[in-house]
């Protein structure tokens, strides 16, 4: 696929090597091997689908965490064979690979790991569980309330339980930390390259920055690659190299998270001329922004840091809006985009209440973008985001 | 509205008295009278939108509790201006009633007791908390657990809590117990009506078993005319009355709730020569089936029963399994079918796992039909449940 920016990158300015861009472009091929190798070396691997899963605790298990979210199209007509249409895309792409055995990565789980999150995914559990062994979390909902926050705690000591079943094995007070730890490290990482978003003008565009993001946590070439593009960000700046013009409007694109292969909206962002500064989906910065605290009991910090994901799952999720606040000041935003995959209802619902947050509250414009994996409503879309953008200048 | 089961109803049989039936199909300027009443003389009025909702506690802090679930086409409209189209009918209608302000029974609503039951409603109630006085019940989802029993006991306790210190009141345990007391003799009659549904031939249409629910729970009035009903059903099998020949296909209808106006898929049954005969739903048997035990500690007994309700929010919920099985055996169900309104996604999904059960372990026709509150579908319907009918015959 061509590089979305091509449209909007100043012709004199040239990017310094971009081999991590490319390693991450392909590094599904890289996963595959690695978790082949890792499962025949004898260490347990582990699926999910839900950033609320914490990768940490996979990790103390000495199991391999895989995010195992669709973001195919392709495989969507055949979960519909059984599941309603009427349905989220991820949902329905994550279902199709289980169905057709498409997926290596979800064929080598020994164990998924589910969580009540929302209603879609909730459900299509329990039809995957006919043919996958699978340990389900509960999330309980209301993120301002100490007793929920216990709850989530027992759930996630639980999991731990699970996981020393199913592996054989215990998870020391030791594991957990050094677990805590590597993850910290990793999303170190991966917020620090988020951050280039602040950049103006642009240093990064949205594109290149969704590119990074992978599926298979714990993994030493990631880490190294994404060093590799943290240096590169770094070349440019020495070089001047611009990945958009400076007056390209900057976009805070919020809601659904989009995958390689589903980052149709922030591809037409770019071509349009605008810029994705920031993502604050769940693929973006949502998960990555807060650390799992080294203090303290480590099962309950693990927890905490999951529990505090501003996700619309939540009731109330006043902390979304906190951190969109922050996120538009400190990524100097000039409008506000809601990706609703559709029938992801808590997102579609909060984006009543979002549309009058970012009006009144950030006094930005806003637009929600309702669409799926398909590429049918590409130059309709077009037109909606080229206003928007006309508008902001 | 003509009764649906005047085709199917022979000719040489006559119904006695029906003034029960009568008054419930106009109960609800009876119910607008009588809160308005209540609240004048000082009483709380208490609104909720589902049947996990303990109506027993909103009695023992002496409230009149009101089910508001929406059931008007009317209102649907009205609420699309805010919140998206692809919402069940139940919620958006809910909804539409809050903008338009055209329930007096919400109107006279001192506070609104909301729950996380599904992602359509826990994200609507927010958009609602704007301009209502609302509390929030986190039921916690996974009911084989007694881990999760202890979370949603918690919240029973906090929404006691919200009661006394709305009304300012004590809810003392006598007063529970007096509540439980009361609800339970409602419960039971409701169950027994339901329970009309088991003759064969059939006493009682599914129309009219579905025209005696209502929404303000604890009035005296909606007793005497339960009452009055069983005993129009007792003098209708003295007196050899059928509501539908003896060879009439028997349904079991499950899946989501119906309400006043919104029994179009009961009618269209009826009038393809059906009976319905039970219907699993939170509208029929789901809510009554078990009574809230008066041994023990009252508010946890309150807890208990309500956590028992197998509605799809529960994952897995074998008990709805369960409960058809014994239901198709007491009411000889020759088939099923599983109601879903649009864009629910957790009956939409579970039927996937229901179509299954019902063929395989119950060995009965299965049918779903997802629809919505509108009458566009109704030519459609009835030629699929007129097929239904055919194949069980």
């Amino acid at each position: 696929m061509a590089m979305s920016n091509t449209t909007v990158q100043p012709p004199h300015t040239q990017s310094p090597d971009t081999s991590a861009l490319d390693y991450f472009k392909s590094a599904i091929s890289d996963e595959i091997r690695y978790v082949s190798e890792q499962k025949a070396a004898g260490r347990g691997i582990v699926g999910f689908y839900c950033e609320f899963t914490p990768r940490d605790l996979i990790l103390a298990a000495d199991a391999v965490p895989i995010c195992l979210c669709g973001t195919s199209q392709n495989t969507i007509s055949h979960a519909e064979t059984l599941l309603p249409a009427n349905l989220c895309p991820m949902i329905k792409s994550s279902f199709g690979y289980a169905l057709t055995g498409g997926c290596p990565l979800l064929n080598d789980s020994d164990l998924l790991v589910a969580e009540t999150t929302c209603d879609g995914k909730k459900k299509m559990y329990e039809v995957l569980s006919r043919d996958k062994n699978m340990h389900v979390l509960e999330l309980t909902q209301k993120p301002d309330e100490e007793r929920a926050f216990k709850h989530w705690l027992a759930e996630v000591e639980e999991m731990k339980e699970k996981l020393e079943q199913t592996f054989q094995l215990k998870i020391t007070e030791q594991k957990l930390r050094d677990a805590i730890k590597a993850m910290n490290e990793e999303r170190r990482l991966i917020l620090a390259i988020q951050e280039l978003g602040k950049h103006k003008p642009s240093i990064v565009s949205g594109y290149e920055v969704a590119q990074t993001r992978y599926r298979v946590a714990g993994f030493y070439q990631h880490m190294e690659q994404m060093e590799n593009f943290l240096t590169m960000a770094q070349e440019r700046i020495a070089q001047g190299y611009q990945a958009a013009p400076i007056h390209a409007p900057r976009i805070l694109l919020t809601g659904c998270p989009t995958g390689h292969g589903t980052e149709k909206l922030i591809e037409i962002i770019e071509e349009c001329g605008g810029v994705v500064v920031v993502q604050e989906a769940c693929s973006g910065i949502k998960g990555v922004y807060e650390e799992v605290s080294e203090q303290g009991d480590p099962l309950e910090a693990i927890a905490r840091k999951h529990f505090n994901i501003p996700c619309s799952c939540m009731t109330p999720n006043k902390k979304r809006e906190e951190m969109l606040k922050t996120l538009a000041r400190d990524y100097q935003a000039d409008a506000v985009i809601d990706l609703v995959w559709q029938a992801c209802h808590t997102y579609n619902v909060e984006s009543v209440l979002l549309h009058d947050f970012v009006r009144n509250e950030l006094g930005l414009p806003y637009m929600k973008v309702e669409t799926d994996y398909s590429s049918s409503d590409r130059e309709q879309l077009k037109v909606r985001v080229q206003t928007l953008l006309e508008l902001t200048q």
